[in-house]
């Protein structure tokens, strides 16, 4: 591994990392962000399945200075955008496309959205990736809390990372980890540190998201994180599912009221539809482990999301199932808060407090499941989880919106 | 050409176009916005005036990121802003400076600028164009509608163009286009696009904007435009005259009111005068075609701004002539809308509305009037549309500022 | 030293400047900001200490497009950031820092920042310098005035600077000078041009800020200036003091009110102490030359700024005795104005007025007392100028926040 090391020296971050990682730094405070690649062949490694990881600058528009860093484990072609949040614009594998298609067709770099514009929805300018950050200082419906206007959904997404590692293991099966670092800070108000990391390997149709949050003031704050998860067509379609273990179910409004019976179907695109919400607390296992799917009308094939109701005890369904134009797309958004104003969620007991000098763990498990088998297994999971604990339906929403 | 058209073949973007058009994508996403340029030697084209197009980049300030592309004639020097919305900066006539003299002396970057600073005024901060957009989603004074607060003149100025491809006829007399692309979107709220072409030709001193708005939404929307054109000295003088055909015109607000007698003629710059605006429904031809003529004091040159009333029904007369340093400038704005803000302009029928998927195209053509004798001939055409149409001037505005 | 020239000829400003003085153009339009460095070495420059300047660009998160200029005078270096109005972000001599931590950690690009976000406290997104330029349109607490939401502090930290011209003196001791322009413009609000020069010389632990402010504009304008001068540890300590003479001390509210007895002594970091501030109208020389001095509690160093009354008739102390972490620092801060919204400055006199085409010069002089006898002397000067003037102690507060 010598040589190739040598080749790509410039982007070697540490040798005192364990021998068996190979990290490249690609963005950091000294370098300019450049095109870069490398791939297994590059690296030497033959004993698996192929895989490439990438980065492309975007030029033009409202692109300009905006990053992209391709990682193709020869299965599954995964997109993270480091000047947003290291969120993750999308995935492919073969033809099947997890994603959506907003009407935002650009990659949008945060230096040209104002977050309080139009009311506060200025992030909806920038808003077009299959999982979105949410929080840290904040989330939810913009409006004035403690004096201040809450943006919607917090600038966790517009905050471009500022140090991000690749790591590559060496041995078998070569996990690849893409590490980034956004800073929430602000004099007298905020000193978060999010660590972020992404983690696959060659072969898979699967990744991981682990972010730490560090509280680094020594006073201690509040705070919310919701990853806003988006899949639009072709396994959103008239019929598709979702499914979750369910303590508690109820409508985010009076619309989603209307509609709660079908509250786990999803309808064709509809022009006008706009959105229900609704608001879940979901069971985990005895470690706090739980699972979302969302599979299509045949149950042949759909996503599931692992998350851990002790690090996300809430979780938000979004059926924004209008057309495909303006935005057919399904949220599945484990969260510790739900998407009502901050000034709301107190009494919800849904704005939880991070000590000083504390860290927070969130991690995320997203996995492709390929085939009606797959599906049934995923199922089966949940109603394990639900066994013995019937679901409470509650009629009316946890709070009201102004 | 062949030969010629590999030495640059990095910038020809399809072989796929009419054979006689060489296309070179000046900026485009996989593309870093870069020096370049091209003449008419370059391309072996000597059958006609010598013309050159380039583009550069600017660096420092707030024209850091800003980029401008001068496209000469032989006979016109014109600048476009591809990062202000592809808004034209000035065009130069030998001695003869067509625009203005603006405090701002830089090309602003709008990643710089928040539009909603100083009440909503943030426009002002870069304003210094000869022709400035605005629209597509709004325009007019700042204020609150429907519960957001709409900025000065909306954000077309504030678009930088995503894709920016020039256009040269190989043959004569060797048509110069320049097109951008603009995106104005956000999720749920906007879905724009907007082609803009600019084109001239060798030799010429005269330009056509040709906008095409497109709703790719699905949902019908409210849009406006207007194209700020903005004209100092030396065509703006003491006792410089202003011409239309004239359907109706009244005085923007109490202070236009007391100055209507004279709306047509211009005063010598004034410190502290601010501005007067006047608010003109023009008359076209059978096909809507209109024009309205700016001339200095002897008629001997001018600039003629052919508009078509189908597209654009109104025309404000913008006379700012305060000092020469806080801007001595007349803006003729042929556009769907007054400058008021959109909340005062559905009553006057002035918010046009877009259907799904639709377009709108919006011509104008720019002419420079060189000698007394295009003078006489523009004015003369423009009193034969106005003949057997008495123009009706009301005293009052139309709408009342709060 | 043709030769020399020749090697770094791109940079080269002007050949029409005094024979002794060698100018680079570090950023202006038309050249792409770079990397860059000089040293006495590469001038040739060996009848004094060595020098060096050298400029950087950062990448990343919000500190993408800054640059720094750091001088390193042998004895000190300096770090200037021209993308935030040439503020001074630090100053080291040996193992001493001059400057403070912030929790803000990155150097950040104002064009990630929106100054009206958290009800105008924006400004505290980018807040880490050791001398932050407040103004110079408006300073102070944000708030309404005249019906504009002025955002804490004004613009100035925000502007970046659009021509950087470095002057070193081919003449002993080879004098050093860094000059920026900042340019605050917006269309009939205001035309500021500020020009920046910072001057050091090689050997020096001390350097003189001149800036001088041109009213562009044919109407006056009002505006204010401040000097955010912040120190931290090690200079600030508990016991730490600080001197200034003293025609009036006034408490900034009722907080800084009850501990007015004390005004003049630190204490050390105490997690939620949040900050007091002081009013000061200081005593001038006959020419209006004042000083302040912030010494360690056993006087064995410290720092000196002089200022002249006539400029900037007032002082700010801000006591920031907070956690290290949450931000353990001094502000000394001359200035036309104290930190007041501008709306409640006026009744005191402290919103002056610029004429048209008027400028106003500032000059500060930061000088390291880098031993008791320094101090000493400093002390000395101070007591001479408060000499014969009894201080007057005001306990109450000037203006009543709301």
């Amino acid at each position: 591994m010598i040589t190739v090391r040598s080749l790509i020296a410039g982007c070697i971050v540490a040798a005192a990392l364990p021998a068996h990682a190979m990290d490249y730094a690609l963005i950091a405070p000294d370098k300019p962000v450049q095109e870069w690649s490398i791939s297994n062949d590059q690296l030497g490694i033959h004993d698996g399945p192929p895989f490439k990881v990438s980065l492309r600058r975007l030029s033009g528009g409202r692109q300009e200075g905006s990053a992209l860093i391709e990682i193709d484990t020869g299965a599954m072609q995964l997109t993270v955008v480091p000047t947003r949040g290291m969120n993750v614009l999308r995935a492919q594998v073969g033809a099947l496309r997890l994603g959506w298609d907003s009407p935002v067709s650009e990659v949008v770099n945060p230096a040209f959205v104002n977050l309080e514009s139009r009311g506060g929805l200025g992030w909806l300018e920038g808003f077009n990736e299959l999982v979105a950050r949410c929080g840290f200082e904040w989330l939810g419906h913009p409006g004035e809390d403690r004096g201040e206007l809450l943006t919607l959904h917090g600038r966790a997404s517009y905050l471009p990372a500022h140090t991000v590692v690749l790591s590559i293991d060496e041995r078998a099966p070569h996990r690849i980890s893409l590490k980034g670092v956004l800073n929430e800070q602000a004099f007298k108000k905020v000193d978060f540190r999010i660590d972020t990391e992404l983690t696959t390997e060659p072969g898979a149709t699967a990744f991981t998201l682990h972010d730490r949050l560090t509280n680094q003031s020594d006073q201690p704050g509040e705070y919310q994180v919701l990853y806003h998860s988006n899949f639009g067509a072709p396994l959103l379609e008239e019929g598709a599912r979702f499914a979750i273990p369910v303590r508690e179910v109820s409508p985010f409004n009076a619309r989603a009221q209307q509609e709660l019976a079908n509250w786990q179907t999803f309808r064709g695109p509809a022009a006008g539809y706009g959105e229900t919400v609704y608001n879940v607390y979901p069971i985990g296992d005895g470690t706090g482990q739980s699972l979302a799917v969302l599979h299509d009308k045949r149950a042949q094939r759909g996503i599931a999301l692992a998350f851990n109701v002790k690090q996300l005890p809430v979780f938000s369904l979004w059926k924004n199932t209008d057309s495909q134009t303006t935005g057919y797309v399904a949220g599945l958004e484990p969260g510790t808060s739900f998407s009502y104003n901050r000034s709301l969620q107190r009494d919800l007991g849904l704005v939880p407090t991070i000590e000083a000098g504390g860290t927070r763990d969130f991690i995320l498990h997203y996995r492709l499941l390929p085939s009606a088998a797959a599906v049934r297994t995923a199922l089966h999971d949940i109603a394990t989880l639900q066994h013995g604990h019937p679901p409470k339906v509650r009629q009316t929403p946890l709070a009201q919106e102004h």
